[in-house]
This record gives structure tokens, sequence and C-alpha cells, in this order.
């Protein structure tokens, strides 16, 4: 059976709000690209963060395990440098072996809990 | 007409809170993979769950029936294993028929609902 | 240019709650599937509805003008039956020219506004 | 490597609530469409509006410069002609060179802050 997902990922919106209500971890503003590996290899991601007014950021380099899900925090990324609250991104992933992206934002700045999800666009 | 729908799904995202503001089914937290089969044949379906951490638990084992959709609650799988809460996790369908897959999360621990919806990925 | 969009598309999520918060008619509890024709023909679309354990209901016809949009409650839908609330369903949407077919729902069952979308399934 | 994305997007929801909770323009309601643009050239945009009853509006152009992201809010839109609100659209993307559209749109008619999101459809 053919491998499981795409080598190439993008996701274009990207915002992480600087506010919350909560200090719990799970509740804190941030958002996350859930990336699925499902092959018998690891996979060595790269990450790179695009911006409106300054030149794109990274590779921020990850590897997930064979057969493993790795939900990243956006808010956790901090080699070469860490994202900027409160404003606009972009990011594209490049793997050595086909992996799974979703996207997905918790935003907690107003005492409620708001979440948006898709799938990330998966090149060709 | 060729059969809508493909025979592999993907959904990197999965997370089930353990707590809800309500104890009413309909809005207990939980996460749902909407599972359509339009085609004239039972569907047999095989899902693997994925975990950051550990080896990947399954198959689960259900069928939807011909011309039927099954909304199946994460929460309600449990063997071979319940799915833990609070637990980042993935999932991968196969089924013997084309079927089309929705991820869906109802989240109410804090009073209010919040909801998250995308389609699952169509592998090739 | 070739026409923009396909001819099936599918919703594997849908649930309608009884319940809303509000009578105002953009608060209601709703679900939405936003057709887009921006193609030059009129577009003629039919419906099927799906459940977990009874038979399909449809089609349910409409037409989708040549250059306009179409963000149709299923709430609204009588012909040839109403879709019934607090009910798991799924839909597929065949037109006579290429359309793009988006999912919403508005859940206003508990005071605040809950919002979930993703783009259909598009079927090759 | 071949270019990241289409030339053409489109989005079939679209609907811009005419209240808002908060004056801060993070939390006024809003839609947006993020353009990732993660190629070397500029990308020339034009986005056609659709409505249910009346013709389209457009070309909207805008330039997203290279390896940039842009976050249109659909509410600055002007020239031609502001988007209305509390009025369903639509819209279609053309690019000159690659591009990935998402579409977010945040609602805070009610105090709380509501999220949907997903991909948009790239065409063939």
């Amino acid at each position: 059976m053919d491998a499981l997902g795409r080598t190439r990922w993008a996701i274009a919106e990207g915002y992480i709000p600087s506010e919350s209500s909560f200090s719990d971890r799970a509740l804190i503003s941030h958002e996350t690209a859930c990336i699925l590996n499902a092959t018998d290899r690891d996979a060595h991601v790269a990450i790179t963060v695009y911006f409106a007014n300054r030149e794109p950021v990274g590779p921020y380099r990850l590897t997930v395990a064979a057969r493993r899900t790795l939900h990243l925090r956006f808010n956790d990324l901090d080699d070469p440098r860490p994202i900027p609250r409160d404003t606009d991104y972009a990011s594209v992933f490049e793997s050595d072996v086909p992996i799974v992206v979703q996207h997905t934002r918790l935003d907690s700045r107003h005492a409620e809990v708001s979440l948006l999800s898709t799938m990330a666009y998966a090149a060709e």
C-alpha cells in the first residue's frame, strides 16, 4: 500500500493571540500543527514561517517518529526564533517521508474557548 | 457513475477533553468521525489510532451499512481499548468500499460550546 | 479557462440542533451548504440526504443561477421532507455544471454562537 | 521543486456580521482570506465576489509580494465597492503565480468570539 500523506503542506492562516483567560497550558491561546507520520520511517520535517512584512524565518527542524503523531504548538517554536504574538503568519512543511498536517487554533482571549481547524493544503 | 469517496482517510488532529459543563450526551465534550457510505455495499472500516509516545492501537472495526451515515464518537470506542482523554492522538481509516470522512469536535469545558470541523485527508 | 468546481460533492457531517438562544433568523441554530456557481450556465442541483438508520431522502432539487451563490439552509428544505432536528445526517450534491460547496453550522444552543465550517469533499 | 499552490481558488461561504461586541480591530467581526505566496515572484491576484441576487463585483486587485503572506480582510475591500454586511457572498481568486488561500471568520456579535476556518477550494 502507498504511504499515507504528502511531503509538502501549507497553512496560509496563522495568528497566536497574546492574551489568554486561563493559565492552564491546555487553555492558553495557541496554534497547533498536528502532524501524523503513519509510515515506518521517522519523518524529518522542516518548517518555514512566512510573514506580511519581513523575510521568512526557518527552517525550524523537528522529527516525528515512525507511527507517531506530533501536535506541535507554534507557541513553543524558538529555534531559530520564537513566533511573534498578535502577528499574521503562514507556514510551509517539508518532510522526507509522507505526512498529514492539520491546523488548529484555540483562542481563549475572552473567557470562553473558541476553536478552528482545517486540514492543511497538500501540495502536488 | 463512480462510487463517491475514497478508501483511506486520515485525521491528524485528535483530543478529547476530559471535562464538560453538561451531562447531556449531545453536549459532553466529544470528537466525532462522520462517515458517509453512499455506495450500495456495506463498508467494513478499520481505524488505527496514533499517539505521541506509544505504539498505535487498533484496528477498531465497524460497519457502515450501504446508503447510511455513521457519526462515530471516538469517546465510545473501547475495543481493543478506550481512547485516553486529554491526550493528543491521530487516526487513519481504511475501508473496503469508498467512504467520506469528516472530523468534528465539540468542546464544552467552559460552559459554552466550541466547535471545530474539517473534511479529513483523502489518501490517493 | 476551465469551469471552476466539480459536479459531485459530499458533506459527511450534519446535525441541526433543535434549540436556539435567539429568535433572529441569523442566529437560530442552522446548517448551511454554501453553493457557488461561477459558470455562465444555471446549475440544477439534486441533494440526497443520508441517515444512520433509515433510507436516504431526496432528491431535493434547486437551481443556482449562473454567476450566483446560494447559501442554502438545510433547515429550510421541505420537499420531499423536512430534515429532522437533533439527528445525524450527511448529504451528497450532484449538479449539471461545476459548482463549489462549503459546509457551515451555527450552533446557538447556549447563548453564545459557535461556528464550524469546512470545504465539502469534491468527488473525482 | 514545483511552486507551492494553485492559481485559482474559491470560497463558497462568505458573510460579514454588521455587529461586534468590541471596537478593537482584532476583535471586530470580520472575514479574512489568508493568502500565502511562497514563490520568488510577486503574485498579482484578482478577486471576484459573487452574490445571491445581483451581478458579481470585481475584480478587486492586490499584490502579495514574493515570500510573503497577506491576511486580507474582506471588510477592508472598497475598490470597486465595499462588501455589504449581513449579506451572503462567495469569492474566487485568480493569481499569476501559485498561491495558497485559507478562509477564516471571526464573529463577535455576542460578546464571545466565534471562529471558523477552512482551506479554500483549489481549482484543477
